[in-house]
């Protein structure tokens, strides 16, 4: 798979995915920078007016709850809508999941446009499965080791690949199940290190039609730069520089060199 | 007082506060990472379908005004309402008091729901008093060094804690009054500093109930690190993330060392 | 001309011009911090409720277009209205021009209302040209070689300063034309390159009348602090935040020495 990944890296670097990103306005910038530094083109646009055309002209589509409102939900649903419909690959990152009533309940609208990809901490995961299960009228119990658990349901059930990150990332695609014990502790401390995570996926599957290598080659890409990154850094205000400058000079061999994997 | 802002230091960093923030678009990413250098947990959400769900999960609440608009008054008249009903603290962050009347307006309405610290620079805090003063027929002069005896009054009429940040900054509870001499000149050619400040005043007051003692710990906090950054930044950019990492890394012993406080 | 430049940065050095932005969520921070890197005043103001008030008390107003919605177009065209009735210099970003129908809109409706400046790549300038165009019933061919003349016949329909930015910029307003060959390409992968550059030709805009002048000095000095920034920068991450010391630290020997301008 390490190879595979790699081929994936250099697919990205040769083919930019022109992203568009609705995302939470804590990150927007962050995220951005990120998909500029690895290669990729960020378009965000969100107005009811115009999300569903410009969801004709990306390679991919993330959707990133963070700061939802009304308004927001409802250009939500109608690009998920549109990508569904184009048969383009669209990423769900259901931050706060489990936060609030409201939080669930746009999840629940989310889920049944059949994401390719739902990328999530453990909590996020466990409650996104429980909501799945709830509106079902099926209750679940909550425990961090559960997420793979969830992960593999939440798969199975809506036929997409689950990612659960964390200090290890575990993606899922129904049986395939990968680890990754790159990054770094210090990645916590900085706003948005998820959503940049969900971004990259964005990015990797707007090159990669494996939804299953895009996602792990992406989260490994994200934590081999942050590993780069904390080597210089002096606490989280330096790493998210570096970082960028990681993402946009990290290469093969490096790739090849550091990744932990295992499947 | 300085033993007591470094116990109240060493309780934030072992009771993580979560921290929700209504503020603006501008300087959502700087806040949301100098409250995770700092050890807390930021939180921003703003749909009226959630505001109040949210405050009830929350250790404090801070309001700023920044970037205003009719949708997100209503929300953050909603999230004051909810914090005074739970008892909870929160802190307001009236930018460009003074700039409209529709900014004054606002700030009459969320007066109304009592914070129970205000934080802003002198034309603000002037600004604000005279607003409150104005609201019940009476006019005022204006004039920088006024700053302090407006904050006096204001934190009297109001009953709440008032901070005028500046080249020295005040904090005012009725007759207690502390000035604070930390800081940096550059500090103020980035965007979004007062809006930190009132960030991490948010923070202390989730886990400190003296909110005298909170906002000057805060301040203090704060000034510190942009001193210890200062000294190693080259402008206003690397001053921005070493910020970051100067929070992150701060130690009390620092904070003992460095404070410049009167009462 | 380089003299007059020089003369432009000084002035704006020595009376700091308030700018209002209303722009998109992606790079408000990054702007403002720019703006206050260069010695300028940052606003961020778009409530339907304020957006004319605030125009009234500033120096000039940029409206960039990136992340617009329905109530953000609104807010934009009241605000664009008031600059021209008070004779304000406003900027126009037309981010993403020609990317969907409604942005085509968009820019329609804003032109009506007399930009004073234009500022965007290649492609945003043509499309420009072409919608102006397009909206009485003449048809155009694109071509990246094109944008220059699409600048010329958009500065003479619209009796505004237009500029085309990319790896040399150009300047025109009717028979003048400047170009710059300042910057460096790392600029690119950084989120809202361009977007800065509208922000200080706001700036500029705000402390010059000679708008062709005020143009060329802002895209001269963005160009030549990237430049100071990329001899030290190892990647985008770190590049940005050096764009900002350089800013800051920006002298006028600098700028004469470095300046790379054919008229």
């Amino acid at each position: 798979m390490k190879e595979s990944i790699i081929q994936a890296f250099k697919n990205l670097r040769k083919n930019p995915p022109l992203v568009q990103s609705i995302t939470n306005y804590v990150v927007m910038n962050n995220t951005a920078n990120a998909l500029l530094s690895l290669g990729a083109s960020p378009i965000m646009a969100h107005a009811k007016s115009e999300v569903a055309d410009m969801v004709s002209i990306v390679n991919s589509l993330v959707i990133n709850i963070g700061t939802l409102d009304e308004y927001w939900v409802d250009s939500m649903l109608l690009a998920a809508e549109k990508a569904t419909q184009l048969g383009k690959s669209w990423v769900l990152d259901p931050v706060g999941a489990g936060a609030t009533r409201y939080r669930n309940e746009t999840i629940s609208e989310l889920l049944k446009h059949k994401p390719s990809i739902i990328r999530g901490n453990a909590s996020e995961i466990l409650s996104l499965a429980r909501v799945n299960i709830e509106s079902r009228g099926v209750d679940s119990s909550h425990g961090s080791e559960e997420a793979v658990q969830a992960a593999v349901s939440l798969s199975n059930e809506i036929g997409c690949v689950v990612c659960v990150s964390g200090e290890k990332d575990y993606i899922v695609e129904g049986e395939r199940i990968a680890s990754l014990a790159n990054g770094n502790a210090l990645m916590a401390k900085i706003t948005g290190m998820g959503c940049t995570a969900s971004a990259i996926v964005g990015a990797f599957a707007g090159v990669e039609k494996d939804l299953f290598l895009a996602t792990t080659s992406a989260m490994a890409v994200l934590g081999i730069a942050g590993e780069i990154a904390a080597e210089k850094a002096d606490g989280p205000g330096t790493l998210q520089l570096y970082l960028y400058d990681a993402l946009y000079n990290l290469v093969s061999e490096e790739l090849r060199e550091r990744i932990k994997i295992e499947i």
